[in-house]
């Protein structure tokens, strides 16, 4: 019943380009992957994902970075789920070439679980990632402070 | 959001036992491992769980196997779920040792998922083990066809 990682940095990325939608300079993937811990390469992945969907643009060089296309408002979190949770057979009998249960298409678990999981999604599906940003942004938008270690 | 085998192999374990019920003879773990492909060692380690939760009674020797004492009717798929699924942590602010995210307390999307993870359980919750049986529980009651293989 876990998400994958791919969904949880997804909503961040997501998150973090609505949160500072308003500066002048987009943040980059750099700024992303510092202010979150996430390898850049796996950030990687996800902005050109997320673009190949249209929901965001990313831009090189100077004054580049990654912008909403698609507006936070408008982006539901059950949306998102959908794209980034491959995973949504439940249990073995959901997936055709490997089901071996005897009790396949007599067993009535497949429905419950079909339902219980669209009303998962319901949910979800009323929540946006424009809901999910705290009242104030200044976690997101703020400069990270510098640790220092002492030698 | 797959379950893990464990559950679904649970399942298997109650609906098995739920449906041969009326039976002289009480299903062994040699038959339901044989009729539903599930190693006996794995099968053993259910067999011993459900048997802590009082959900099912396990006798040895001739005339032993495995019965219900919870009726199938007052076991409820969201119940076996809670008990099986140890990973209710969506997302990785699920879990105060692990969780590096930033965004932690101000961040909404924790309470979104709890909530979709209730809705998802409350429909589990109104579905029981005698439920998911289908209306003949031939195919799990009758021997299985033995295979020949020619050589």
């Amino acid at each position: 019943m876990r998400l994958t990682k791919w969904t949880d940095y997804t909503l961040r990325v997501l998150m973090h380009c609505a949160a500072t939608q308003r500066r002048a300079q987009a943040p980059t993937i750099g700024e992303i992957a510092e202010r979150h811990d996430i390898s850049r390469s796996h950030l990687m992945k996800i902005v050109m994902t997320l673009s190949a969907l249209g929901w965001i643009e990313s831009t090189r060089g100077r004054g580049g970075g990654i912008r909403l296309l698609k507006p936070a408002d408008q982006i539901t979190v059950g949306e998102v789920l959908r794209e980034t949770e491959t995973d949504f057979h439940m249990v073995e009998c959901f997936d055709d070439d490997m089901n071996t249960c005897r009790l396949d298409r007599v067993c009535k678990l497949k429905d419950a679980l079909q339902e219980a999981t669209q009303r998962y999604l319901d949910v979800l599906d009323g929540v946006t990632v424009a809901d999910l940003l705290p009242s104030s942004t200044r976690l997101i938008e703020q400069p990270l402070k510098r640790m220092t270690v002492k030698a």
